[in-house]
């Protein structure tokens, strides 16, 4: 749907500019300067409501070996444009989004070589995204990248919410803390003890990085539209305060293999007074490409239960069918295995999984644990590890997909792939074609552990290529694709749709190991949720896993506050991670789980600053229906919901989901009460939340 | 075929033995003699008519990061066999091949890790072959090698016949050496320019490996079925003459990823006094396990034609269709690109070969340059640079396709990957697919350039695999492959009877680049064709390049020697290389390619000595037709072709295609003589070969 387009071209080709040259937003407060400085550089710089934000920042590349892209270049023309457009998402937070922008391509020609190189800026009114593009050229078609001199200069301390830079995860806890602080905390993050592990040599952190001045402006860096790239990780000079691009090599050194004739990811920065606006943002999705698939009908936001967390609570389940571990994917005869009688993902369990689904109106059970080889789960230098099509012996794929169908629920696919992508793109389309032939839509997709080939890392050219390469094949075979351990989301979800979720983050399997900080969930969406949707799993009523055996991990919140999740973190696919028996045991808290929407016309944003709370409003897709949740860190808080967003003069009946008076996270987490009162466009609620607590609101007339 | 078996077991488990074990071969000519040395090290040493030939040599490896899996070790049991087996290869240079042998299995046992080790020999008459085995066991699953210290300590100087170590190519020109030289030589010969070079950081040459000791003696060592292992290449220990295994690294330098439960390749010596021994012997292809292809009838020996030589005579005909490089596969239009008009595969172009081959009695017909992508096909750092299912516009592959059917000939298909093999990976069962809904039934594969992934080399573990998925997919498939550019065979056409031949070495090509020498195809038989058959592409009757262009490359071969080829260089799969212009004009030697049998009862090899002559008769499969070729080096001799092998009392006519009184292969090469006389099983021919020449016999009833 375009509502409206405006678009102008002052073309000045051919004209030499060496001096600066200014775009502003369309609101007048961003200004963007580009300017070719001496030795032929070229530089950009930032100004928000007339302060400089982004001082003199360099531009360019080095290209293998060592050829300067950066410097010797001459502005050969600019032409400028704007754009004002509006689209409707899929799915998303809102049915409609605007597209505004201003926007300056400059074309740079480099002296000695000819080589060609153009810029392409875009100001919005909450941002700036810049991109290299390489135009097809006589004297330059294929190049490998040594380095990317992109930088941010921020020219002061600012405090940021930082994962260390490593190619191969996102998982670590987030730190807060000054940029200036980063290297003497940063060896310490780093001991965290996850399945692969590659860090940048640097003094690096990871894109999104959310930042906060002392004055109180937020910015928030990051990327978009990654394809056929590295992704972007951040140097850190921590004395000039100068972030820059470090993209991630392969594991010969090489930082990106690129053909003339096609672009960078976007350099994305978000910026605002007002953390709230940060969360609004849409600019990453809109400098992302319109959606590839024209047929999306089949595209569907899910809620879903899963045979999953029984595998995390140290109750004795297994994914894997056996305790032989000898196992030999087209070799082993599973019909003579000895089975160890624990296995999760049997025909009877996931029946029950499928009965509650059924009866309490989710969409889908995830069934992970389904298939052959989880007895060698953890050779990661095996390369054939699973069959991706060979169900195991006790899990019956015909009955369950027809008793699933009888009961109107889907089952989600598990592909654990152990980072062995080479030999799932072996095997991707019989898998994709035994999902179809099996009435399955959706597969949660798994890359645990270092990646074959073993050139690459999980965030490397190469790898970033295969999750889209699985993307789009999904696609051809009416499949959504939701990716764990791929790399971080940057608004490619627009491309393809059916991408529907990505966990690449410190999800909530980690409350079951080393934990996550009450502060955890109120910093996400500022840094991993802002290139995309997480599977973030919430749900967990029974938080203290020592119930179950002798784990004794105990979650990070609240009870009330996993129920306030479904809101904060906007996904279209939400789980019910927890047990059966559990939602059994708190059948009031869980009917919110049950209401809550997972697609949405309009959302609000109440109140929002990183690492302490959090309240979001949504209005759910078609409905005169509203989901409120508001979360908190380790401090107690009260919370305003101005409930101005609804309809005016209507009278609704709101049910609210808090903390109980004596509630904590770490020591009366499950201290909840449930209240019921009227509301109307001119409430404003006052909501006490507990420690690492939270509250949820459903509202209908 | 199964003739007799005789297999009898000792076994002498769970006894402690740490003096020597004896085994010897059938004829008790070679004696392997195996002990455990003080620290626990394995040895062995290997006895010939009573000489020591090979002293003792050491076993085992060295597990990452640096586990001895070589010493601590005692013998736990051994137990011997023996078997007398014969088989029919589905294609061969015989009918019917004996495997004879006498064997010894040691089962060993480290002291401190409780780690097993099984080491199995197999003494035949003509030879070694021992592998390791890894059996399954409770304290290792999996383990990465780091180096294998297998030696072969030969204890003095041999004269060798080699090619540098190199992990990407087995393209260079043959050495002739003592051992102890090589280290002067090796530099010179790695300037070779050659598409992908990655030479050991070693002293170390190529398997196959012909050596020949001053007392006569001919060892060749290599491996045999070289599956989901790397290949071996060997260092030189020039001052004690020692040999030992140098195995392709990936390039994160690991060398093979083993689970237990598995073999190594077999580590083969062939071992005689008569060099015509060495080139009769079936070790290797004995070594390699039977068939995997139930019903092999789809696969037939080929003799073809093919657009292909023109691309390299500098005649101006090109793979590509358009001179325009900025190609994207998928997104270039090629119905809007210039054709440059010289671009070989066309359609008519090809229908004039498929004339000819139906004319003359060819199976086939290899277009090369028929696919979009050729235009960029030396951009080694691109991944996805051809598609294998479009066709360039100027190629019908219907019309073609129903062309060639009506005159009964085949096109074989062409995927040159330039090394992308995840691509091609990528596009493989679409290929097949296409090339079966085409009435294809063989494919040409090329492997130029640098291998991606890039972790990889051409010999390393992943791409051995990668070739051997690609001849089992083919399979499923009925499809036939021969290889370009792979990893040098170890007999595995065997096991997939349709990788009916490969590359793998310096084949006629290069006469059009750097040349082959004159004794080049004197050694080829003793070297690469020792693992299987060689796509040699003989048949080159216009030697002299010069008159296409400004090329001024000569054959280094006379062209009565060309014809002697389709006999000494033994493949099922055999192309007349020539134009079809250079073929009407000879037609009287071009008889001998049309009547040239490729798949035989037997063959006799009745002269032979490396990088001097060959001379090799062969009865047509399942015809009373005899064929004998013969050639030389750069020096003259008089061949004696004793026809001993044909049937008794019976009377014969033989043609006889040899060089001119004044033929060379440098001044005369197109000087030839073709004779007719009746021979008999008595008869004894004395034939002058012209230096650089050699000569062609068909025998009839």
């Amino acid at each position: 749907m375009k509502k409206n387009i405006v678009c102008f071209c002052m073309s000045v080709l051919f004209v030499i500019i060496t001096n600066g040259q200014v775009v502003s937003s369309p609101n007048n407060q961003l200004k963007l300067n580009f300017q070719v400085e001496a030795e032929g550089v070229p530089y950009y710089s930032l100004n928000y409501k007339d302060k400089t934000i982004i001082k003199e920042s360099q531009l360019g590349f080095v290209l293998k070996p060592s050829y300067s892209y950066f410097s010797e270049f001459k502005v050969e023309g600019i032409d400028y444009s704007t754009s004002n457009k509006s689209w409707s998402p899929v799915w998303g937070s809102n049915k409609e989004i605007v597209d505004h922008y201003n926007e300056m391509l400059v074309h740079l020609v480099q002296n000695k070589t000819g080589w060609k190189l153009d810029i392409r800026f875009r100001l919005f009114d909450d941002g700036l995204g810049f991109r290299y593009e390489f135009p097809v050229q006589k004297d330059l078609r294929h190049f490998t990248i040594s380095s990317e001199k992109t930088s941010f200069n921020l020219g002061k301390d600012y405090k940021a919410f930082w994962i260390p830079a490593d190619y191969d995860t996102n998982e670590f806890p987030i730190t807060t803390s000054n940029l200036s602080e980063i290297s003497k905390l940063i060896d310490d993050v780093r001991k965290e003890p996850l399945a692969a592990k590659a860090p940048s040599a640097t003094l690096a952190v990871q894109a999104p990085l959310m930042l906060k001045s002392k004055d109180g402006i937020y910015i928030n860096i990051h990327e978009a539209a990654l394809t056929n790239f590295p992704a972007m990780t951040l140097n850190v000079d921590e004395k000039n305060f100068i972030l820059s691009s470090n993209l991630t090599p392969d594991k010969n050194g090489d930082r990106g293999f690129v053909q003339t004739g096609s672009v960078s990811p976007w350099r994305t920065m978000i910026i605002s007074n007002d953390a709230r606006k940060i969360l609004s943002s849409n600019l990453i999705v809109n400098l992302n490409e319109p959606s590839k698939i024209e047929d999306t009908s089949w595209i569907k936001p899910t809620k879903y239960i899963g045979v999953w967390w029984e595998y995390f609570t140290g109750g004795g389940s297994t994914w894997a069918y056996s305790d032989d571990q000898d196992i030999r994917i087209g070799q082993t005869d599973y019909g003579t295995l000895k089975p160890n009688g624990r296995h999760g993902a049997n025909t009877r369990h996931v029946k029950e999984y499928i009965d509650f689904a059924s009866e309490n109106g989710f969409d889908a059970v995830l069934v992970e644990g389904w298939n052959e080889g989880w007895e060698d789960n953890q050779a990661y230098r095996k390369e054939h590890i699973y069959s991706f099509t060979k169900a195991y012996p006790d899990f019956d794929v015909k009955e369950l997909q027809a008793y699933a169908k009888s009961k109107n629920v889907k089952i989600i696919m598990h592909h654990e792939t152990t980072s062995s992508a080479i030999d799932y793109e072996r095997q991707l389309k019989e898998a994709f074609q035994f999902m179809k032939d099996n009435g399955y839509s959706a597969v949660k997709t798994g890359y645990v552990g270092p990646i074959i080939p073993r050139s690459e890392y999980h965030d490397s050219q190469w790898m970033v290529n295969h999750y889209t390469y699985v993307a789009e094949t999904a696609a051809k075979y009416h499949i959504m694709v939701n990716s764990h351990e791929a790399v971080r989301p940057t608004g490619l979800y627009r491309t393809y749709p059916n991408w529907i979720a990505q966990e690449s983050a410190r999800g909530t399997e980690f409350e079951s190991f080393n934990g996550n900080r009450p502060d955890h969930t109120t910093i996400l969406p500022f840094t991993r949720l802002i290139g995309g949707p997480m599977d973030y799993t919430p749900g967990i009523f029974e938080g203290d896993l020592s119930v179950y055996g002798t784990n004794k991990a105990r979650l990070s919140t609240t009870l009330a506050k996993q129920l306030a999740l479904y809101v904060t973190m906007y996904s279209p696919l939400q789980m019910a991670a927890d047990l059966i028996d559990n939602y059994k045991k708190y059948p009031d808290a869980f009917q919110f789980i049950k209401d809550v929407a997972v697609d949405w016309d309009s959302s609000y944003i109440l109140e929002a600053e990183p690492g302490d709370y959090i309240t979001i409003a949504r209005k759910a897709k078609n409905k005169e229906e509203w989901f409120v949740g508001s979360i908190t860190d380790e401090n107690s808080r009260e919370a305003t919901v101005d409930l101005s967003f609804l309809p005016k003069g209507q009278k609704f009946e709101a049910v609210i989901y808090k903390d109980g008076k004596d509630a904590s996270w770490n020591h009366n987490p499950k201290s909840y009460e449930i209240s019921r009162q009227n509301v109307k466009s001119n409430t404003k609620l006052k909501i006490k939340v507990a420690p690492g607590g939270g509250f949820a609101i459903s509202i209908k007339s």
